[in-house]
């Protein structure tokens, strides 16, 4: 927390961003707001949720670092685990319910904080210690306590609905609320001011690794140079999500980075795809650079990266609210393909490549996913939406038309994967577009994946991203790097073979 | 995985330490003899161990970086998650079940390895996907399944029992494994070259604090730098821990650096306790430093240090196989008492001070802890042995006496505790040793601790951390690191604040 501040706050260090415990309220705010229009909704109900609770791996007491529990942070901001917080609906009063921990903790923790100080910390109505939550809310005599329960479309998994001893002797309703706090999904002018700050850092962090990067790294150098720019600079202690550092073929592997694919190859001459994002107080960048790692774009390499360029600047120009999502998937789609078409890898009609769903087998994911708290954020499938069954249009993560203060990603991609190729060329429908011969000169070229974060505005949208993007602007910076003092690499020692 | 080896073996970068499957085969052969010498377990055992699950936080598709379960790393050295393992105790064969991946998940994931892949790969006799374990094991018509079930008496929490679709059919039993497979605190020669070498990276990584930190700087770079140099340097992916990073008082709160206390604080002339060490293939390093971050210990900095300092030394001198844990923690008690009575903050007899307990108002922790796979390694307390109830030695976590093979980490320390030290002036027993107006000018100090790890050898001991440790060390380092090119701090920059 920033000390000497009036106003409470969050602030890492003294060089990194501010964030008023406003930006909360306002989330509180809106929530209300939405609840009191709601004729199901009764006087006097009370929202609560159970934030996010520590656990331990495994049977071993290692504690990873606690992250909290996304809807909890919206509404409360609250950096420590097991809480309980509750929302009044009709006056917009905040009750915060800290654990409350044995006297001999603080020899291990630091200095217990009481109930006024979490009050004043993060700038609620009311805080009162856990034990005496049922009563507290007894007190109030609620209507009804609206809980949290419903479906996250990304992960199939549902929302933990908030549950402690003598909640029972409560009406309580858990369908009202997951709708609502859908909310999230708009992005207010403080988020969206955590959101720069986020990927400004994680833009800086990318260019430092461009600046550093050369044949005979490994992967993972990549990773622990982009980690280190954003928590040593920015404060960005989590990223928020796993590294894909994927040299060469492993460019095309869309989730590589993970425990059984770490980010372990050394980097040859060729191309990487690096997709990395940091979180600064819990909101996420989700960012991607694909370049070869030597510093100079082979014509093959240019061609295919400027293919995805223009579909994601195509993209782009097209957005703005009422713009349905969907048709901006298959705009990158069409591009991608004519751009291919140009190059001798695809023949014939696009727009009967379209109809076959030729434009999934060289970007098999969807166009981008909402951002903000999660790297995939909530709201993607609101109740009445439903997936479209097709090759490519099936990973859309939203099928919204996008609106005013919606964050989302665009980021196509095309990927030469061995299956997928193999697939489309045993597909009589589909090989029919295909340019086998040529098609086969590019099998192990990778992939390459230009992502952008992006937040619509009133009559298009603000690109919160600043990463080099054009083949020019990447060989310059990558050449500036070159010409300066690289970071030094580990020597290889003999001695460490057992 | 190395590439280009014959042998099987785990390699991180070419610059990493090649750790052979060998060493998981070590493992096995030493639990299957234990086995068979116990009367209790029949001819045609065998062992069934489930591994680590992966897993994905609260209702996101946030998955964090998978990290394998202790004990199934410690028999077969398995990067991935969601696998079942079995030993055949009489043959000592080992067998593999890896999950069964749907084929389109090769977009995602990569190449999808086959059961050959996976058998060749861990150096095991068989590998089957996990559909088949029922049958597979079945087929080998065992007498008994081995599962594990045992109370970690550090977590408090139980290990997990393999449980599968079929298990009912067999014989089971999960009392016997747990004490056998508690044989993991001796550590073979090839885990020690482990573990010496994550030691060796992480005090490498310490140096490289001591020489870039200077008053400023915020605790979390230090833990920054530290992370970083570990993973580009040597390839080490995850901490041990969370990083404790304490300046001024911090470092008096033994678990600092917690989402509650991340590491945040702004580094002002004073001290700093850096509690921080790196795993390489889920073997952990448990190293602190404690310094002045200005690079110049005062008086009053060097006695305290110099106090800890001869603890340590005092320990070390003392351990050899047979040696009681126990002993080496009232050793450190007692040699700190004599310092901190030297310097005028005690007074009276030692003995009599031990009586009352005093050497734990200033080390309100254990001397250590073994050390392996896990921080807080198993086998602290088999059964038979039972926890002392007296202030410090409660909070050891063995009361064993220390053997040939053993890896423990030696951590006296004297801290400054306002509510241990109120609690010890209050105390008539205590306080009549206690020098309130000398005590007085400490409070604030914070704390200092040095910790090493060590193992036990056949006549006494090798310390596998290699940190400067004597008062000059330390001098010399930090101005070499002065005399050189730091890392450039980040500018202020009022900009970022909203």
């Amino acid at each position: 927390m920033a000390s000497g501040r009036v106003e409470p706050a969050f602030c890492r260090g003294s060089h990194t961003m501010v964030v008023p415990m406003l930006m909360f309220k306002q989330n509180r705010d809106r929530l209300c707001e939405r609840l009191r229009k709601n004729s199901k909704v009764p006087k006097g109900a009370i929202v609560v949720l159970q934030g996010g609770e520590s656990f331990t791996r495994h049977c071993s007491d290692h504690e990873p670092v606690f992250r909290q529990e996304s809807y909890f942070h919206w509404m409360f901001g609250v950096e420590e685990s097991d809480f309980y917080g509750a929302l009044e609906v009709d006056t917009g009063k905040a009750i915060l319910f800290p654990p409350l921990l044995p006297d001999e903790y603080a020899v291990w923790m630091g200095k217990l904080l009481t109930e006024e100080d979490f009050r004043v910390r993060y700038e609620v109505d009311e805080c009162h210690f856990q034990t005496k939550i049922s009563d507290v809310l007894k007190a109030k005599s609620p209507s009804m306590l609206l809980t949290l329960h419903g479906l996250n479309t990304d992960s199939s998994k549902h929302s933990r609905e908030a549950a402690f001893d003598g909640i029972s002797e409560f009406t309580v309703n858990n369908e009202l609320l997951h709708p609502e706090i859908a909310d999230r999904v708009f992005k207010s002018d403080l988020e969206l001011e955590v959101l720069r700050y986020t990927n400004r850092i994680s833009s800086e962090a990318h260019k430092s690794v461009m600046r550093n990067v050369r044949p005979g790294m490994f992967e993972y150098q990549l990773e622990s140079l982009f980690h280190h720019y954003c928590y040593f600079q920015g404060g960005l202690r989590n990223l928020s999500y796993t590294c894909i550092c994927g040299s060469g073929d492993n460019g095309s592997v869309l989730h590589y980075g993970h425990a059984g694919a770490p980010n372990s190859k050394q980097l040859d001459n060729g191309d990487i795809l690096l997709d990395m994002g940091g979180e600064y107080y819990c909101y996420a960048s989700d960012i991607t650079c694909s370049y070869p790692c030597n510093g100079k774009f082979t014509d093959k390499q240019k061609g295919i990266y400027n293919a995805v360029l223009k579909a994601s600047r195509a993209v782009m120009a097209a957005i703005k609210p009422g713009v349905s999502w969907v048709a901006m998937h298959q705009l990158a789609e069409r591009v991608q393909l004519e751009e291919l078409r140009s190059q001798g890898l695809v023949q014939g009609d696009v727009d009967e490549m379209m109809k076959v769903n030729l434009g999934a087998i060289f970007m098999p994911h969807g166009l981008g996913h909402f951002m903000g708290i999660d790297t995939h954020d909530v709201g993607g499938y609101p109740e009445g939406t439903e997936r479209i069954d097709q090759p490519g249009l099936r990973s859309l993560r939203t099928v919204r038309n996008l609106d005013h203060r919606m964050v989302i990603t665009i980021e196509p991609g095309i990927y030469f994967i061995n299956t997928l190729l193999d697939q489309a060329l045993a597909n009589p429908d589909q090989a029919r577009f295909m340019c086998r011969e040529v098609v086969d000169t590019y099998r192990g070229f990778g992939g390459v994946r230009i992502e952008d974060d992006i937040a619509v505005t009133e009559d298009g949208m603000e690109c919160l991203t600043v990463v080099p993007r054009t083949v020019e602007e990447i060989e310059e910076l990558m050449a500036e790097g070159r010409r300066g003092q690289q970071v030094p690499l580990p020597q290889e020692t003999e001695k460490m073979v057992i």
